[in-house]
């Protein structure tokens, strides 16, 4: 096990905003403001980013877990932050900031795993929805609230509504109003609800399981998924069909057909 | 309250075809041809096509119900209006007018929710997958049974299948078959399922709760959701980001923002 | 009842790869390699390609079911073919092959309901999740294993990211995990599950139904629904318009319209 904090965003601080911890070959991004409930400063976003990146270029790492630390998975954006200047450009920043990191998050050639404890709200909820997977535990709320304060969640909606059914997206969107993890799990927001002390282990577990995998194969595999989702069917099923030769001719195919067929475990190569 | 009714389409017309009940900010319109089970005669859809046009330049109105008078919502076309002049000319009309009206609801800048008790079928069932979100009684019951009459719900399944799966959809479209109230939710068309003797009730609450929130914020929002579905993901998050901004720069989230970290009640100006 | 063999994809073969039996306007095609749990060899898919574009010149036929003989419904590629001459040239034709097959029966003028018994998984789940419907004994088995194999399930996501939630296609697809019958029914992979004695049963009185309608309506809705799930919504309203202006002015829907006027069963020409 190895235990480092991601770099701090800006100097001079002393608690690191995003915690990072491996086992094996699933690393734990931790977002830890707790006494914010891991509200989404600029600085913490810059963290963040920072934070995939180096687990994008990492080959030890296979798969991502994103948790919050404290009682809350994520508040959303840092509201004092935002009105404290309250400028066009930095908006424009902030935003900006934001949707990169949520496209990181869906580029990144490794599954991110969501495990929400506690609200996950705003964009909070967007993270969740933006996640490949998503395990909650039983108290678990989400919520999109923008509209009570007077700014829509127009960005966590391009997660959302991906994510789920569009009537249950707009009754999120429109009414702020938080639904339970198993309202969660109905509409296709996350994929497990587990009990709060077996949280952890049972995301660990996902993201174990996800990790023995290829990675070659799953970074295939994920990357087409994304890319192929916004493409006509016709269009999707050529560009799907030249990924699966490319994914063919790699050594992890062959290696993996051949211990199938010969009924023993592969040895993958990520290659 | 303000009872009155939407402009007739036709002249001479005694009872008025789209009936408007304003309580606060919650316009409420009833389709008004209970003995035809409101279904969409050219006349009914001008007058629901002119009652939603005023109200999208109603500043008094934040949020509309769509509901039927009697016992039906609404039975979709009116076959008899359709087989009294079978002429391309008037059919291209009539659907042109029948997407045009589906349009506006899904463009007027305030929600709009269907409150659904009997049966919703054809274009009326369209209006329910259609509308931002729906309420519906227990009784309700839904269908696009055109295929059993030689005329497919290719419009209606516009709105179906973006609402919900492929499958659902399909064998809704396929086979004709009424879905229940319980169904329809499970499958993502409504949002609520609520006894008929409370349906008047719940829905009002629901839009009263909408209404209650900024004019602007919610109109930015839902013109953002329609927008950013049909686009890539990365466009879409361009162009939501943008709108977070624009949204930010308003008067109402400022004071929104504010109200909310000086934990009282915001006062929303619609600017 | 009529039972022919299609036409086996290379001379000399004794078994008939794919078998089709007619009960009335319903085609049974059966995947006939139940010792290799129909594995979609080359020759089985070349079998089911001249199976389906029979049927689509075959007047007689409204409806398709797709069963798969013995305890399997369809357990994908044949991964022996695939490792026996590992070349670029060779997979490109194979998955090109597989995806034609695939869009196939998306543009079948007729629909297509997967009668699943056993497991389907990989391209088998893919063609569950192809056809227009799905029916499932509470036996059957789903799953997207390639990833267990190195092989990402890549082309079959086309066909399972648009029939269910992202996070549950994800989940399938990471994991490579079987999920029940239960289970896809509520991801909207399957429309139906019934016991295992009665499934042949239920899913022939599906395509009856279906098949009884008129079948140049459900051929112009089927390529509708297709054809408008791929625009904006706009652009799908303007393309459906015109689909039910053709279709209104049909003989079928003329008919259909003035029997059910009439309170009369409608006698179909599908013209």
């Amino acid at each position: 096990m190895d235990i480092h904090a991601s770099q701090p965003a800006a100097a001079g601080m002393r608690d690191p905003l995003v915690l990072r911890e491996d086992k094996g070959a699933v690393a734990t991004l931790t977002l830890n403001r707790p006494s914010a409930r891991n509200a989404l400063s600029q600085a913490l976003m810059a963290a963040l980013q920072d934070a995939l990146e180096d687990i994008g270029d990492d080959n030890r790492i296979n798969a991502v877990v994103l948790a919050g630390a404290g009682k809350a998975f994520c508040a959303g954006h840092d509201l004092k932050e935002m009105r404290a200047d309250p400028r066009r450009e930095l908006y424009e920043q902030l935003f900006r900031q934001c949707s990169r990191l949520m496209l990181t998050i869906t580029r990144l050639p490794k599954p991110v795993i969501a495990r929400v404890q506690g609200i996950a709200t705003a964009a909070g909820c967007q993270l969740v929805a933006t996640c490949d997977l998503a395990v909650a535990s039983q108290e678990a709320m989400f919520a999109t609230p923008g509209v009570n304060i007077g700014l829509f969640c127009s960005t966590p909606m391009v997660a959302l509504s991906r994510a789920v059914g569009r009537k249950a997206a707009m009754e999120m969107l429109l009414t702020g109003n938080m639904v339970s993890a198993a309202e969660a799990q109905a509409m296709g927001l996350v994929n497990r609800v587990v009990a709060a002390d077996t949280l952890e282990a049972e995301t660990d577990a996902l993201a174990q399981q996800i990790a023995s995998k290829s990675p070659l194969t799953v970074a295939i595999g994920k990357e087409a998924f994304y890319r192929q989702a916004d493409m006509a069917i016709a269009d999707a099923y050529a560009y799907a069909s030249e990924v699966m030769t490319r994914n063919m001719l790699a050594r992890d195919a062959g290696e993996g057909i051949d211990a199938f067929l010969q009924k023993r475990a592969p040895v993958w190569k990520g290659a």
